[in-house]
């Protein structure tokens, strides 16, 4: 698709902004004339790369056509899977979505029946824009366990049952025309956040998915760090407790079985019962259940009970951040994932104990903020993952 | 110096290589031809860059000579500040020691005094190997505390009286007509034992120094993550203890001071009077203080109580390891500082809690070893970080 150097600049340039750009502007921000970037651009325009999207604002001279990557040159399919959730997207090849679609699915149901229906959600997005199968250029999966990246095979995950060592890519491209890059669900958002979220040109920064599990996505020096073993940023296991609950992995007391969701509904549960959470009480008799969005809308309506224990999770969250930011002294942390959007006091205790206890060199500037892209980070990231590789490729 | 990419490639080789290289081997490396690679070897003898070494073992053909980089081709002064000594050298251009001279000093003493003492010893190698501050090519300096690298100054360091944001890089840049690059001690010891210690060729892993202080330095796809403030690695500062003893970072219960060196002291010390440790307690008497290593060695010869001490501390290491090791995931650890080195028990209780309590995906090749270089790490790492900036500065 792309032929030469300048051309792969043209492109990541276009994928990485997020409105339409210029000649001239192409030219300043890739050192070079405005004659070699004109013949360049030209035949990216004749092979349905790019296309024209109206006039630039005149600087005076000749008026100057903006530019971006065209929706004919293809589109990216994008596959998130969670442990309880199936999210399909189209997007263009510069990440901007076409189409979404999720619905409820549990990943213990097994590789088959999930990559099956996965792929049955992209076929009907892309009927229903007019395409078909032949017009992926490529796909991106995320799933929520460690990945290898070498083989593109899930490993070792503690919460999908059925699916270790089993080989996603090769799996996923049986069934599309095109090549497939997988990875991890956390790193995929932080990706997300990074080229079109709340991350945007940040090249050190963490992002932190709190909801059924807690893990993080770590980006050094603009690129995820994915560790030895691909399963790098797994924050969830950090031990918070030595004495606490068992945890899936088999250790007791690690942050994800301390302050996750299901921890802040067993707390909530308990205060509760207890007497000491009366708004709590009544949403538990009504519905017969919690969820940690019930305890978040309950601590914000004035439930002392409710505040206590979204406070104690997020606590724990922030004591643990502490570590995390004394040891990668990131200039940003962004919380994304369900529990996230649980209310300001989750934000406002996490930021406290952050703050409180890392030092003040790496804390001076570090902001702390909730996801921009909310859950359209996974698919996003996914398709910022095959954008990348499939850029990488044409250059080999 | 080096007058284009492939000379800077062949330097680069060399610069790594343990052992002299023959061109064959280059051209092998770089993929260039051998016609290549000769012309502009030819070029970098002339020039006193390399020299021959001897002759290649014969596969058939010309005999091969063997090349490394020239001892003509210049020195590399290194000087690697502690919080109770100074160490300096002198390396070849390769970062191999040619002289190497340390004594105590007091880091407090301010950065006019100890710069002014550093630049001496550099001086006296200098004259002792026949040379003068003319032949240097550049100087690699290492301080205990946070280096702003944009600026190669020390900011915020917390055991470093005088030194905030004192200019090391301009200071030193005054005395020596050659290039000056600072980093954090840490860092450096970890560029050492990456270039020529127990990391070579793992691009992935962590060097821990457990001292008077315990800090860690992190290389991620073969480079250091310095983070945004130049602070990452403050492994000491991650609590262990939230009702633990307060820490000089204003903290309680600091890894750092639950388990680093004084710690180890203050805990042998009330063992010993406690009645605990015979053998410390001798020697306590005998020398009227006790060291890390008195700690080590009672520990050893048998003394209960002092194993005793020597457990607690690595046990609380070990356990903080763990969580590194799940967020970072690195290939190898590697210890080093003094309490690295006080005896089997200390590294053995270190690996123990780190397989007890990582993931197994994250620790089922985690070689946890202790520093090759010792006590050279610091200087060597310095003659890196100056060696590589110097390759990056004359390809500019």
């Amino acid at each position: 698709m792309l032929q030469n150097e300048l051309q792969s600049a043209i492109f990541r340039i276009l994928a990485g902004a997020s409105e339409p750009v210029s000649r001239a502007q192409l030219g300043a921000s890739l050192g070079v004339g405005r004659n070699v970037v004109g013949t360049e651009v030209r035949r990216l325009l004749d092979a349905g790369v790019l296309e024209e999207a109206g006039q630039a604002e005149s600087q005076g001279g000749r008026p100057s056509l903006l530019l971006r990557i065209s929706r004919q040159a293809g589109l990216v399919g994008s596959i998130d899977l969670g442990a309880t959730s199936i999210d399909v997207a189209l997007t263009t090849l510069s990440s901007e979505i076409v189409a979404h679609t999720a619905e409820a699915a549990d990943i213990g149901r097994g590789p088959k029946r999930i990559l099956r229906r996965s792929f049955e959600l992209l076929r009907r997005l892309l009927g229903a824009e007019g395409a078909t199968t032949a017009d992926l250029r490529a796909v991106g999966v995320g799933v929520p366990g460690p990945v290898d990246q070498a083989e593109g095979r899930v490993v070792a995950p503690p919460i999908m049952p059925g699916w270790n060592k089993f080989p996603v890519r090769a799996a996923v491209a049986e069934l599309v025309p095109c090549p497939v890059f997988v990875d991890n669900d956390v790193n995929l958002m932080a990706l997300g956040e990074h080229a079109a979220g709340a991350a945007r040109g940040i090249d050190n920064f963490i992002f932190v998915k709190v909801g059924t599990g807690i893990g993080a996505g770590i980006v050094v020096n603009g690129r995820l760090m994915r560790g030895a073993d691909g399963c790098a940023g797994d924050l969830g296991h950090l031990s918070v407790n030595p004495e606490g609950r068992r945890c899936t992995c088999g250790n007791r007391g690690c942050l994800e079985v301390e302050a996750a969701a299901p921890a802040i509904v067993r707390a909530a549960v308990a205060a509760a019962e207890r007497g000491d959470a009366p708004l709590l009480a009544a949403t538990l008799q009504q519905q017969g259940y919690l969820a940690a969005r019930d305890v978040g809308d309950a601590a914000s309506r004035g439930d002392v009970g409710a505040l206590a224990v979204v406070r104690a999770a997020a606590g724990r969250i922030g004591l643990t951040l502490a570590s995390v930011v004394s040891l990668i002294n990131p200039s940003l942390i962004v919380l994304g994932g369900g529990v996230s959007q649980i209310g300001d006091a989750f934000l406002a205790e996490i930021r406290t104990a952050v703050y409180r206890r890392s030092l003040p060199l790496a804390t001076r500037n570090l902001p702390i903020v909730t996801s921009e892209l909310g859950s359209d980070a996974g698919v996003v990231g996914a398709s910022v993952l095959a954008g990348r590789g499939l850029l990488l490729r044409s250059l080999q």
